[in-house]
C-alpha cells in the first residue's frame, strides 16, 4: 500500500468556515467556538485529548480512533501551530498542547521564517519552508512508511488541495452558521470533479463528509 | 484502557439472519449468499482479504479497516471454523482461509473435542473446550494488551451476549430477507436495555449498527 495524505476530523462549520474571525491566544478559532464545530468528537471514547475513563463508542468514535491510526507524521500549517504570524519574535511558544501533545509523530509546520526544532515527549515540531510537494516528501519520509495526517487549518488544506495531492478528506459539518473566518469551500461539491463523497449524518447531529480520490 | 470483546462486521439479513440454512464446503453461508450479507465490505479498500489496489474509502473502509485494529485475539465458534460437526474425523480441515488466513493472531475455536493447534502463516488456531468467561480469559491473556475480536457465528456471539462478556458489536444489516437459518435477533431492539445504539445507513444499502455497553 502506498503511503496517503489524509485529513482528519476537520471541522467546518454549515456554511464552510474551518475557523471564526480574530484568532488569539485565548481564542484559537477565533469568533468560533470550538465546542460548536468539534464537539462531537469531544464525547468519544477514543478523542485523542481524552484523559478519563468513558465515552461514546458509537459512529463518531469511529472517525476520533481512526485520526492516529497508521499516521506516522503530520504536516500543519503555522496558523494551527500558533496565533502568532511575521518573524517569530523569540522562541517561547511551543503550540497549544502543552508538555504532552497529541500527535506522538514527527510534525511539519510550515512557515517563511526559520525556527529551531521544538520536541515535547514523542512530539517532535520540525519548521519547513517549502512547497506542499517538498513538504510532502519529507514528511513522507519521515512516516517510515505509514500515512501523513494533513492537519491544517484552511489555507493548509486548499493549497495541498491545490496541488492535488490530498487522498481522503474526513471534514465533519456542524449544524451552526459562522459567518466569516477561514473559508474552506463555499459548497463540498467543488471537490466533486476529483472525488467521491459519502455523506454521513451522525446522531450527534453533524454529518461527515467523507471524500476520497476518484 | 481496559480490553474489549468487539463484534466487527458481523452481516445479518434485514430479518435477523446471521447465516442461512444448510452450512456445507460449497456453502459456507448455506443457502445465503456471502455476497448478499457482506458484499458491501468486499469492495472496500481495506477488506482483509482485499489482494488487489483500489476500493472504496468511504463509510464502509472505516468498518472493514477497524477488524484488525487493535485486535490480539479472536474467538469463534466451530461452525465459523468449519462445516464439520461432532467428533473430528481427522485433522485435515485446517478453516476455509487457505495458507493466510487473515486473522495473523492467535483465533481459539470453542469446541467439545480435542484438536492440536495448527499454525498458518501468522496465524494459530487453537481448539478450547471452555465456557464463554474462560474462554474471554484465555483469549485476553494471549492478545497481550489489545482486544479481542469476537467472529462469530451467530450461535457463538448468542452465547456470549447472554454471558455479557461483549462490549461494542457492529453488525452490518442487508437489505434481504432470508426466511431461515441462524437468527442473532428477532430485532435489534433486543439489546438496548444493555447497549447503546448508533444507526447508520450506508451509501452502499446496508445499515451499519453500533452496539456500545451502557
Amino acid at each position: 500500500m502506498s503511503q496517503l495524505l489524509r485529513v482528519q476530523c476537520f471541522g467546518v462549520s454549515a456554511d464552510g468556515f474551518g475557523s471564526g474571525e480574530g484568532q488569539s491566544l485565548e481564542t484559537p478559532f477565533g469568533h468560533a467556538s470550538p465546542v460548536d464545530l468539534l464537539g462531537w468528537a469531544f464525547g468519544t471514547a477514543d478523542w485523542v485529548n481524552r484523559d478519563t475513563p468513558g465515552g461514546t463508542r458509537g459512529l463518531d468514535n469511529y472517525f476520533t480512533r481512526d485520526m492516529t491510526r497508521g499516521i506516522g507524521a503530520e504536516i500543519m500549517g503555522r496558523n494551527k501551530f500558533g496565533p502568532l504570524r511575521g518573524p517569530w519574535e523569540n522562541e517561547e511558544w511551543q503550540g497549544w498542547w502543552g508538555d504532552e501533545p497529541p500527535f506522538r509523530t514527527p510534525v511539519f509546520v510550515l512557515t517563511h521564517y526559520e525556527h529551531p526544532s521544538i520536541t515535547l515527549s514523542d512530539t517532535t515540531f520540525h519548521f519547513l519552508t517549502a512547497t506542499p510537494e517538498e513538504a510532502l516528501r519529507v514528511a513522507k519520509e519521515a512516516a517510515n512508511g505509514l500515512d501523513v495526517r494533513l492537519g491544517g487549518g484552511v489555507a493548509t488544506i486548499r493549497e495541498f488541495l491545490d496541488a492535488d495531492l490530498v487522498d481522503t478528506l474526513h471534514v465533519s459539518v456542524a449544524p451552526v452558521e459562522l459567518g466569516r473566518g477561514e473559508r474552506l469551500w463555499t459548497t463540498p461539491d467543488d471537490l466533486l470533479d476529483r472525488f467521491h463523497l459519502d455523506v454521513v449524518p451522525s446522531p450527534s447531529g453533524v454529518t461527515h463528509l467523507l471524500f476520497w480520490r476518484r
